[in-house]
């Protein structure tokens, strides 16, 4: 990659083991825009019998503008160590700039104390990503704007929802449309997709029925109109399940799920198998990578390695990020 | 105060300039509580004709357990700069424990970069409050809970909502309530009230027509319904006012505002005056002084003196905060 | 502005409001030293109904050499956050590095315990710069040399002395001219202009009347002679209308004040007036913009532009600063 | 347990999940010791689907001394994760002293650069522990004793060497006996415990033929001796076989295995049984916990409980823990 | 020492080498204070052959209130590494607070950048005890007191003028007596001097002749009068000496020296001897221990120990140290 | 030295007063590697008569990429505190870059906690290098490795095994040699050693006589063998006179002594004169300088200027380091 005079040395991008083919396409997007490869760095990274990792690289960053891509896939703690001591790693060896890629950032619901007496781990996470060594971060629709915040050093927090939105208007007929959010704490969410596509906007939310707050309740109306189902992430997908319910028993016709992280953990695929049928597509990126089995016919991944490649371009040149995206 | 063995000597409660009578009565409650004199401490808080503020404790500090209690009133920089310094002097005279407890905490809005090139003006605060030497911060109803974790400092975030529930409840009746928020930046803290009064709740949200998101929309229905319209705090009331109208339009019967903070800035007070017709009550705190000027008949403060009073005392004390609440 | 390998990126200045002439003067300067357009950076800097400043640069800083313009100009407070908030703006947009152009620097008298409890306002001040992200500062004659050690970050403490001094030597004759400073605070300032104009020096100290120090007098001799009367900053002009007087009592001629910071506060304005028949010429520096109310025929203006245009191009350039002086 | 004045507020432990056992008997300690109920802190601690560690304190420690037990047993990076976040949701609460009492400290041969490009992750482990809250650190046998220094709060570093003695001298002939190391690493260690028991030492060392250093070799003498074999940890046991069989080979007589750590990973379990006719007895610890299915006949197990225990007994009262040892 | 509850343990003294009389006056003092011993903790500070310094306690402080007495006495920087390393070894023993009391600060006229390139010592100094573990400090009349600011945690700034001044009024006939300082660095500490004694002030400043500053000159009028010369140190004594002879020139009468610090280093012996005729006393104090070969007959030293010993009994027991002062 | 453009400004080194002879070795290899002349910088080293030491650049280093070379030789309290006043210097005179070359690192043997209540001076040294500055640090044999880790900032941590073990190879038979170490705590050393020349090991351990630990014994053999007699310092060369007597008792032939760092404190000279006839060739290197008075006929003095400039070199190029050896 062409360097300019005065920036931080050639761009070298180090993946992490939690996201192989997306740190691949990264590379592949670098190289074919530069005109020149710019390959992930050769390392060696090993989990010892005994749970210990261990990170060498083959090849040295001195002085160098190096970018660290590992997302926070499950076993999640074990990826997390893993880009702390890649970090740990590459200040050590001098780097001339350190920038973590992170294209899922977990722990992200734990961003506040919403109840006495716990952590804010995602605070926490950050701190840890400073004292590692990073001087930036990139990361992709943070359950909450506010993490950012979280952070001491700069970093650009990038949304998937341009892209999931093309895909969209290409696909979709927008015509009897409306935007419904999964809960309540992605109504802002919600609305910025309803506004980018010029669509009406219904919310979810939990009822309290005693002192249980778990059966759902519509606020808005869905009855004789499709239905574009909004979050920022899928996880076990009990809550998008009584959704999808919930819109079908108040008239929804065809329904599309849009989201941008896939985390899919425990009942998540037997639920998404489930829905199926009412659901005419589930569209989301590859910020975590899914196995194969977890694939349904109805799922479309769009990737964000583009996204996420101009941004190092771009970071690197000393060229604007904000100017990639209509502000 | 009677103090425990083991803890940070005995509290001193200083009061900057902006809240004096919230913190006359925060020692009020103290010493009532206490059975003995928990005064306000002598200080001097001078600002010199070239702007700049001078504090000086007429009284020592040293090894006690210290509140500062300054809200962040208008002119906000004024009433920050004033706590900023008023800590450096506290730490500096080799205080015990030093909280700082702040009512209302300004620039809350700027807690995360929603565009490129700004500032989190949040975090620089709370960073600011710790270089200053705090060591745990006090404060009511932020307008985002991650604020919290901008603090590395633990911190008290409390709300009032209890407070206003309880005034609600006793005051109006909760058939044919429906709960409102003003914006969907307060959706869940509308679900909050919702789920705490057993109400329905329906949401006003930015229309976005053409390019500019000015006019309202409803998502969900009070035709015919008494209106409790609730907000973390109310600024120029301008959203407030078109809230208002719209609920109307839609067939709103009676309107009760309810929120903690009371900013009343710019047109505020023109816009409230207006208001009164179509609202019958205006309920908030103290957390912010409002001149006499500013008062209208409809208007009821409820003071969070012995909130406030109450958690310094088992903060002092070593006891829980947690258990004040219902959590 | 041509750029040399290896530095920081490009030369960015951005304005804040305190002092927007010096810095379109600073940007003339570097633009006509450069051969090309040096401009100020767009930004947008507002100030809310409810006080709190709001700061968005609307053009990237990203890997550049960003030089923050303000001056501590009153309103302080507002001023001071302005500056803050930039600062955090510059920094989480990735800039390359950061310099603080601070041409008065406010608080600077807060600068140690003279009392017990009370606080070092210009320390914290310095920590909050370097907490909100500056790399650098620069600035010009701080009240105490000693403010420099308050800071972590390197800086530039530039004296305007020179530049005064270059007047007075132009437009004054020397012989029978003696320095005098308003204060034994400034003893150490006045000796350097002594020396530097190789004239001799008295100087003027606070009497202590029964338990009052406000009557002034006079240590050295200034009978028959013309008066060189010299400071750091006027600020309400009070002690030097003492100062003029008692010189006069004392058989001074002509009287010429010459200092660097014209705060001119509360009543300076009447002060100055008044002291028309008594002074010749008043000269200092626009390192704070002053009213066209506050102007007076007998003011000379010196600018400060080039001097900090020079330092910045120096700076970015890698070049000595050193060097600009006799040292 | 009663307090002494001017301390830290109560003790109060929590314990992680990794060592319940342990924690249990801590506590079972105190009580006895200290003549009243010092029981484990009741909390919740949840592995979600998605693999992130929730934790909540169910009861206030609010300027309390606590005390958190959590050994970095495997998973390692999750007992890690966990420590870290209690430690967040500790310090979140107002704790008044926090302690992080890791019997077992993993990482710790990540203690240095032996090769160019790799990290000490043992460092980061410490740097991230502060980071999260702790005020002190207590553990037992590091790998290395540097690794106090990784950390800037005060600790207590603890050896099982007295208890692992005192097991040996109660147990074995001393006569003929000689104490034999691992590896050279342990050299220093394996002088300690022949000094301790007054014995002769021999050293193992790794032998380089051609480029692999594989082969074992012998520095030293143990032809016809009973030999006590010693390290700071078991991790997979392929050093401590080959270490058995070249004793053997050399004309030991019977062989005793002690060591702290028994992290027992990979093929340790086949290898330890494979041992059990030429060792007489593996003394350990209980630092870490091992499964019911590893345990062999000829294992002792010595309980740190106590240790650790009267650690923060004195640790609590200001008392000394130096004292405790033969210094 | 009677404790007071909730203060920080019992109070530790630990004496450095650099000056065992004031320490042992300061034990004494607080011995007889308090009705109980206060002795000085047993310690171990050997120089190896190698230069380096090695400390241990033999006497645990575990959770105690420490003071570390040192003062930074020739060799400066050997006295100035002792004190970091017990600094750090008091920290590492989990010491309740640390305070450094330093009765003589060294490298405090390294306080700025005169110069372009000079480094400002004294606030690395600041920085370095605070890294080292100090939670507090106490020194004496430091040569500027912005090295107060230099320092982030609390600290008692004490000046000895008091005490100086009470031998003065007690010694000297105030009658034609007036103030007169060695340099004008010194200005505002002579104003103090004036002030507190109710005497006129002069000034000497240095002269420029030519390009050298070496001579000196008198800004205001002895002849015919007393003199009482101050400063805050004599160090060589080379510009006292110069003053002395001056004073003499200029028709002075009696000359009495009065300072703080008695550096004495290079000639300085040599010439407080030639002085003898020309001042009638030297009175100093006892910040620095000075060898009996460097007394003379006309020297009176006052001793700082109970100055010292009562501000740390009221740092200690959290009483106010301001109002020892006559504010 | 030809610059690669976007690293850090050009190389400026910077001499301390403690190795000027390597301090110009280094210059001259760089001038003569680059084809250009790399000289020292000038700079004013002063000790005053107080013993404060006085640094000041005569040549500015703004933005330019500084190596600070200067060893840590006796008086090492002075010799550090003028390393840290020189990083002081630098930093405020806004490098771009600054690197500590400490060819010796003193205070390694206080690397840990080995008895109670004793600093970790090594750590404290690293803080105080960082605190005063420095971002990257060069050195060579540390005591122990794990120093390293008591950086936050990155370092290059070489040894000069490689050039002791050629000059070895070169001019010793290999056959029926083998290496020995001087005490335990070089064993890891003394089998690198062993390995890199294909030689067998053996170890001379301290035995414990009673309560005393002071004569040595040997593990391993060393009959009729010719010895290589290895360590990372000679201090008092109290421990290697034993160990050679010991090692002739056994029957050792010819006695080689290889060795990093000359400390040579104490009794150094008159045991090393001693031992002249036991030991054929004492060979060690130039990281600290030594008197002529010290050198005896049969040493050997290897210079590391060119292991320190090509690294100085390749830091500055952002080349590989590790390259440089075989790994």
């Amino acid at each position: 990659m062409s360097r300019v005079p005065g920036m931080y040395g050639d761009v070298k991008l180090i993946a992490g083991t939690a996201c192989p083919d997306l740190a691949n396409e990264i590379s592949a997007y670098l190289s074919e825009k530069c005109g020149e490869e710019v390959p992930l760095l050769e390392r060696d990274i090993t989990t010892f019998d005994n749970g210990n990792i261990y990170v060498r690289l083959t090849e040295s960053v001195r002085g160098q503008d190096v970018y660290i891509i590992q997302t926070m896939a499950r076993p999640v703690n074990d990826t997390i160590m893993e880009l702390l001591i890649t970090l740990d790693a590459v200040r050590r060896d001098s780097a001339g700039r350190i920038t973590a890629v992170i294209p899922y950032f977990a722990y992200s619901r734990s961003d506040k104390k919403d109840l006495p007496r716990t952590p804010i781990t995602a605070r926490l996470l950050a701190d840890m990503i400073q004292v590692a060594g990073a001087d930036r971060y990139v990361t992709v629709d943070l359950h909450a704007g506010q993490i950012q915040g979280f952070f001491t050093i700069p970093g650009d927090h990038l949304t998937a929802r341009y892209l999931l939105c093309e895909h969209v208007s290409e696909n979709l007929s927008l015509d009897n449309l409306v935007v419904v959010t999964v809960d309540l704490g992605f109504a802002k969410g919600g609305r910025n997709w309803a506004h980018g596509l010029g669509l009406p906007l219904a919310l979810i939310e939990k009822e309290r029925v005693g002192t249980k707050a778990d059966a759902l309740s519509l606020v808005g109306n869905v009855e004789g109109k499709n239905v574009l189902l909004v979050d920022d992430e899928v996880d076990t997908a009990g809550s998008l399940h009584k959704a999808v319910k919930l819109l079908k028993n108040r008239g929804a016709q065809n329904i599309t799920v849009a989201f941008t992280h896939a985390v899919f953990s425990g009942k998540a695929h037997r639920r998404l198998a489930k829905m199926q049928e009412q659901v005419d597509e589930f569209i989301f990126t590859n910020t975590l990578p899914i196995g194969k089995d977890m694939m349904l016919p109805n799922m479309t991944i769009l990737s964000v390695a583009d996204l996420l490649g101009e941004v190092i371009r771009r970071s690197h040149l000393g060229l604007s990020v904000g100017k990639m995206f209509d502000e």
